[in-house]
């Protein structure tokens, strides 16, 4: 391990993450809101450590190994995670005690958007940009932070990517070199923030509201400026295009720049991953629209309307709200819930399993009964026209199973803290799919439950958000040896 | 296929079958309980339908292929489930409807123990016997018919074994020929079963009782002739005895072949999925016992008793119960419930997805870690000594999403039918891993259910006592292809 050069970048991340904090204080001054001391003091603390940690190490030069990678990723959202909770943490008027701080800004930066904060209409004005933000953050960090920020610190790029998503990654480079990739997954994540803004804005909503929505759109974090969620809005048009935002921000990033830089919608229809993940939403929706219509829920244009919204909301693992989907009959909550386990696909703002690995697996499974018909035959899995590598595969194995596991033992966890089953369920699947809201008494948000259960559901977050190798890498024996 | 020489040993099946329904004609008679109608009609249809099956074919000779050992073991099972269900119909006090009689023969015969029937105390004797009866048959049939029986009918021995177990089965074959085997494994299951119904009978049960526990003790089957289960007798010395035999019969019988033949102890001990397996009973058991102890639900003794009973009982997926340990403080019931889905070891009576399998599983999930950190060192899987085959881990895998996949969509249609959140997750957990009690509506038995769910959990039943995979690939179009 490599400690002068990972303080180096931490240092490094820390100054720069520091300055995404002074455009709250522009808000909290612009609505007199009384709130930026709070972003104020947060932005000093977080500037000096950084400057700290920077200053002594600022000229080490060292290759980094793998193993540095790891340490460094895990570091970047725990870090980032708890100085983004500073300003929660430092407000008066919020009186948040640490745990729910900490809760709330790695729930943000994970992208996962489960709240510990009620009332959020009354809420500070910058306090609920900056929760925003925060998602927003998240998103790009998720897309390309670490495939681009890191390596321009001097950090081998593709061995990072790597570590971030250790299951099969898309080995179209989309450009050559990793600075230029990053550059265009940032303006496209930009764009699309953008557009989502405009569309939000003509559809009636304010313009707070019109970038704070789009914020947690783009970057499926399902973090809202109301109580009340997309319900809020209470408008159809607003629903379809929060809809339609969500569904396109669970696609890879990199078939979006494919497409975007062909001018053309085919790539998208030949691309396997692509399919599926269109196909499923497909299917799930029309499933939620007549079992809503069938027994009665809604009439028709309500059951249409909620249940597309809800069922690409819990897929993609955003977690915007227009009904409590958890009051459904039973069958519907839990089915969203396990799409949600899903999720959207690789290279995307989406949590979940995604839908690569679930394609995958899907694929073994059959190969497997076909292997078993005709014992000595070789069956290679191919996706699209590609042989996928027994390698990636023995990864995606690997990956669901470890998921499956956490989720056991953080669900027995949280039974032991005292939660009932329901919420516990519900908490950990919401928690390490990067979802957010849960059934129970974390259907709404997470403020009752106690403090080891949120400390229990921080780590889930990090987990799911990490693709679970990452930070369980750090839990080996093996990877602190020599 | 060749159905010809399937319709010969399906028809010889069902005439050896039906002989087994005679002992309980004696029962009736001895005990005057007035149902030997039942089981005499049950033994003319069954022997009748056996013969017609037998007759027009019983010359057919053809090397059987894969396939067919496949729709074999999937008939040999149904179809038994099926006519075993005729007492059930028949006997007018019992009034059991056809899904109620299907349902509680094939939870028989599957050894999972989950009942429809209530009152068992005031039930007719010979029923009582038979259900005890069902779950030894359902014992002998896992380790041995499938090993011996049909190759001695002209069908290739290991390949059917394979067919059954899918997963890793031991290479070492006890002895050259298959039918010896199958002896040995015979004469074993049934020592096993006196010395358990003598000590039963010594520790204070009436003859009866001792048989009929006893059948359902080595079966892992947890059918008993009283409501209370095993906790009707109250005593110490008897749930000793009772763990000590599920214990038992939870290891791999090829084991206990080993051990008997060298007269020694010592091969368990360095057997690894014999070490996995008392390693997580003894630690299950101490967290269960110092669990119920910390939560003060019962004093140190009652404790102790209660806790390492229901631990072993679940945990081999017996399903024997003393004291209601669905209303024990929320976490074990789930922790207890989670191990239900290990099972007890491979070439056991046991259910689940067997410790072998789990083991192998975390094996690769850590040699997944390992590789992460060394990429391009090669970590080979060993158990003991031995490299596991990478064909061999595959398996394990394939099984391992499409047992978890499985519970899901099961679980969800069980949603569908009406069934509440805990009943649906606990009856289909219950009924895959052959446990039988679950919790919520059923945790006493499974007569409110509603019939389609108990429909769905006949299968989930099948299919858990068929490995999942030999069942399912009867629903692949490339099965039924030429
Ligand atoms: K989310
Ligand atoms: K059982």
């Amino acid at each position: 391990m490599h400690f002068s050069v990972i303080f180096r970048v931490l240092g490094v991340l820390l100054m720069i993450f520091s300055l995404t904090l002074l455009p709250p204080i522009g808000f909290s001054i612009w609505y007199d809101d009384g709130h930026h001391y709070a972003f104020l003091t947060a932005f000093l603390i977080t500037i000096c450590t950084g400057l700290a940690i920077w200053l002594p190490v600022h000229r080490a030069r060292h290759d980094l190994q793998t193993r540095d990678g790891f340490l460094i990723t895990a570091l970047f959202w725990s870090v980032l995670g708890l100085f983004g909770s500073l300003p929660f943490y430092i407000s008066e008027e919020l009186n948040a005690s640490f745990t729910d701080a900490l809760f709330e800004s790695m729930s943000g930066l994970t992208t996962t958007g489960a709240t510990v904060f009620t009332g959020l209409d009354f809420l500070p004005k910058s306090i609920l940009y900056y929760r925003q933000q925060l998602q927003w953050l998240g998103g790009i960090g998720i897309i390309v932070i670490a495939v681009a920020i890191l390596p321009m610190l001097g950090i081998g790029g593709m061995q990072l990517y790597r570590a971030e998503t250790p299951g099969p990654v898309k080995d179209n480079k989309l450009t050559p070199r990793i600075t230029e990739t990053a550059k265009a997954l940032f303006f496209m994540y930009l764009g699309l923030t953008v557009l989502c803004a405009l569309a939000y804005r003509f559809a009636g909503m304010t313009e707070f509201d019109a970038v704070g929505h789009a914020f947690s759109t783009v970057a499926i974090g399902g973090f809202s400026t109301h109580d009340a969620s997309i319900g809020y809005f209470n408008s159809p048009l607003i629903m379809g295009i929060c809809t339609f935002f969500m569904f396109f921000a669970g696609i890879n990033f990199a078939l979006h720049f494919v497409g975007w830089r062909a001018r053309s919608l085919r790539h998208y229809f030949t691309d396997p991953e692509f399919r599926f993940y269109a196909g499923w939403v497909l299917v799930g929706m029309v499933i939620t629209v007549l079992y809503l219509y069938g027994t009665g829920t809604y009439g028709f244009f309500d059951s249409l309307m909620h249940g597309s919204f809800e069922f690409v909301s819990v897929l993609t693992t955003t977690g915007f709200g227009t009904a409590d989907f958890s009051s459904w009959p039973t069958f519907l909550p839990f089915m969203l819930f396990l799409f949600a386990f899903m999720g959207g696909c690789g290279g995307s703002t989406a949590g979940g399993m995604k839908v690569m690995r679930v394609m995958l697996i899907c694929k073994q499974g059959y190969r497997e009964i076909k292997r078993l018909i005709h014992p000595s035959a070789i069956f290679p899995i191919k996706v699209g026209k590609k042989t996928v590598h027994n390698r990636v595969i023995e990864a995606v194995w690997s990956f669901f199973a470890v998921f499956i596991i956490s989720v056991m033992v953080m669900f027995l966890a949280l039974l032991a803290t005292g939660l009932d089953f329901i919420t516990a369920f519900s908490a950990v699947g919401a928690c390490i799919t990067n979802l957010g809201p849960g059934m129970g008494d974390v259907a709404a948000h997470y403020g009752n439950i106690n403090d080891p259960a949120k400390w229990i559901l921080c780590f889930a977050m990090l987990l799911g958000r990490l693709e679970v190798f990452t930070l369980l890498v750090l839990f080996s024996p093996m990877f602190w040896r020599r």
